[in-house]
């Protein structure tokens, strides 16, 4: 029995029946040619016959004396792990993600191994579906996603041993990895001995909020409707876009894919609270979490955050993207202007008002922020499993009380898939979220073929401010220009 | 806003993770000649188009000052409560009950009216399915299980509201109806009153128990496997048996058709658990619930329990089915010695101990009984539903913590349903238990072929200690006998 370190063990403690606190990743795949009708079913009898676990997925979570521990599942049954599914007919995308907004408000069996994967047979083009669901306790959601792609190949011939089968010494970081709460309170810890560095991060709290200050600040998110208690059912919605189309927007702009990333969800989040008659007058605030890897040769794991004004209070699509591309460009200065220790130290600070007032629902009044976006490093290059080659990926992620929807994307060969998951009740018809995104692109791409070429003397300042942090610019811009041959090895904080 | 009885919110209370307290009724339909492969999805859309739901599938739970109560659920959403599922190749019985026992074993959102329907296509023969969960602080699992009926029609060419939809203030009675549990405790209040009467019930608990004595009483019970801490996952295995083939072996032997029941449970436990080398030197003890309803003119809901000896440490089957004929008739004439309400105080007397040992876990060590075995009236003749004829229909029930398997069965035509539902976790390899009942049901009927017409002496003796308590012996063979016309409308208790 190995004890669970205090931050994994929140997430045992936090969760709750309207609350459950596993991420997952959702796999699309094309069968390889000349499978037959039974191409999943032979999938999944090779996987049942796999039925010793390796660590994590053989470790199970046991209170004892007050304390949440890890021990090895002496009862290990792949039978409860693995399931093989289908959809009914007319078996479109529709129902896929139906299935999965239902798998996903499930609480696992806290008995056994924090893990399920799920074989789904039945989509009318022939594909295959594939979703892993992880606790929070056992893995974050980038480990999350890279050890769901671990046991993918390169090679269409070659069939690895799945996920909880395989050696993941080699591929994966040491296990139990460090969570983004575990960095965070360590960074706290560390910053014990720096207060006189975090005055000013202090400082900007009390500072009266402006809507059109580019840097955003806690606690100048307005209320809104995603800020309230959840309930225990999810929906998730997702939807694939071009790289290229993202890059495209970029260059006319100056903006980082991650910019274009936020501009077309803030578009779609203005039109969806705009159709409910709920916009705030003033922007909704996202905390992104970004990357500080590179800045050691060590090839750490830490991470900061950024708060983006998201200009949803703004109609214009292009004003709104330059407006989000100076609040990150803010944002990633005041990193760039701190010592290491002070970056993580002033997202620590950033991060710690939020509990408190979850915790007590004054969330709702005083949100910190009013949702989540991140990016997860996805699958580089074209991946098969046991010859079926990936279409799609999808990270599915947790919303909890007072942040009743998350999105994070995540990069899959040359497109950028984006993944909604909220609160079923807290955010209700969240497919329309397809829709609004669909529209939220094509306003910025006809606002662009209009425009003249204006942004570019916006472009080399944003750059200019980008290059005093490349390491943070590079780290957001993780899934753009990734060459096939490597792997996304670099981490931004989980979902 | 309605305060929940307290006994109800008892069900919310004890729920846990690892202890869903919801009860469900499994039906397999053939679809009508002609059917297209649409069938269920059009089954689907229609019942979709109901958006509005009557009492008690519009009231979701609130606690509000400590006290549980119900509301009408203002955002009602249908697409939340009734999914369309499909069954992986090959689409045996066997996908069917694994699936089932997956959504058996997930919780329900408590924001929500704590009710779920799965219409459930894909099985190989063309047949489909339909699983509706039901909060047992809702409705009790003889109520559920008439509510599910209760949209059926005996005319294939009626199309009825679904379920949620439609007016059951004539079908069904009123709503809350008191469940088991607000039973005993109204019980245990009468019973203060009655005190002395209850004398021999006390004594019973103190008397040295003998495994020869055909008198079951509490603490006479074995430690056993099925009598451990429970985890959250479910496996819930069904099998359908004719009716005339028990009859025949009651018939030769002066059995009820529910002392053929508890023997053929009997032998399948005895075979379950000799292959784990758990089989207990004293007989496993069933408490089963009997109905009192005839006893007043009323048509009350009374119910009353009795313990039965299972003599799972006899091998012969014919002795075994003696002891337990022996047994029950033992407990129907302690029953009729008594007034009406000193048997329902007696049978609460015989529960109570039960609830501090649950939740001390000491009921391992010193279990009141060893699992509960019941008998819900299922429906009578032939149903159909938008013109698909009912086949099969099983009772999905709750294990809790220190009874880790329950035992349902519910008849069906001329057939009776036996329906296991389990925590996989502790019992480990149910699906076995199919092979143990066929085995079970065989090794009765060639040794009675084999045997002297000699039960026959004990048959009379038994016959005429069950005409002592002949309004007992009559519900608990409710679903005997039964003439097509006749709804079931007699009950005995939730399981």
């Amino acid at each position: 029995m190995k004890p669970m370190s205090l931050q994994n063990s929140m997430f045992m403690v936090l969760e709750g029946r309207q609350q459950p606190m596993h991420v997952a990743a959702l796999h699309i795949y094309t069968p390889p040619a000349g499978a037959g009708e039974d191409h999943v079913q032979q999938i999944f009898q090779g996987w049942r016959k796999h039925v010793k676990a390796g660590k994590p997925f053989n470790q199970r979570p046991v209170l004892s004396m007050g304390q949440w521990n890890w021990e090895t599942d002496a009862d290990f049954d792949v039978d409860y792990h693995l399931s093989h599914l289908a959809l009914p007919r007319p078996g479109r995308i529709r129902e896929l993600l139906m299935l999965v907004s239902r798998l996903h408000g499930a609480l696992m069996d806290r008995s056994r191994p924090l893990w399920e994967a799920y074989l789904i047979e039945g989509l009318a083009d022939g594909r295959f579906a594939l979703y892993v669901k992880l606790h929070h306790a056992l893995v974050d959601g980038v480990t999350g996603m890279r050890l769901v792609t671990s046991s993918l190949s390169e090679n269409p011939g070659e069939s690895k041993a799945p996920l909880w089968a395989a050696r993941h010494s080699q591929t994966a970081p040491a296990w139990p990895a460090k969570s983004l709460a575990e960095k965070v309170v360590d960074a706290v810890q560390t910053g014990r001995n720096i207060i006189p560095g975090l005055g000013s991060g202090l400082l900007d709290l009390l500072r009266p909020a402006d809507p059109d200050d580019a840097r955003a600040l806690p606690y100048q998110a307005p209320p809104s409707p995603l800020n309230v208690a959840i309930s225990g059912s999810r929906r998730f919605v997702a939807q694939s876009y071009s790289l290229n189309r993202m890059r495209r927007i970029g260059k006319a702009t100056g903006a980082t894919i991650n910019d274009v990333t936020l501009a077309v969800c803030a578009g779609a989040l203005r039109r969806y609270l705009t159709a409910r008659d709920s916009l705030p007058a003033k922007p909704l605030i996202a905390m992104v979490p970004v990357s500080l890897h590179g800045e050691t040769g060590k090839g750490g794991n830490q991470v900061a955050i950024i708060l983006a004004n998201l200009a949803t209070h703004v109609a214009d699509p292009l004003d709104r993207l330059q407006r989000i591309v100076a609040s990150t460009a803010a944002g990633k200065e005041r990193l760039s202007s701190m010592a290491r220790v002070e970056k993580i130290a002033h997202s620590a600070m950033m991060l710690s008002p939020m509990l408190p007032g979850m915790m007590t629902g004054r969330a709702g009044k005083r949100p910190a922020f009013n949702l989540v976006i991140s990016n997860v490093p996805g699958p580089a290059g074209t991946l098969y499993l046991n010859g079926a080659r990936l279409d799609e990926a999808y990270p599915v992620s947790i919303p909890v009380d007072f942040l009743a929807l998350n999105i994070t994307v995540s990069g899959c060969g040359d497109s950028l898939g984006f993944g909604f998951t909220a609160c079923r009740r807290a955010v209700p018809a969240l497919q329309r979220m397809v829709d609004y995104l669909d529209e939220s692109f094509a306003e910025l791409e006809s606002a662009l073929s209009a425009a003249p070429p204006g942004p570019a003397a916006k472009r080399s300042r944003r750059t200019a401010a980008a290059s005093a942090v490349p390491e943070a610019g590079a780290a957001m811009a993780a899934n753009a220009g990734r060459t096939p041959r490597r792997r996304a090895v670099r981490k931004t904080p989980p979902a």
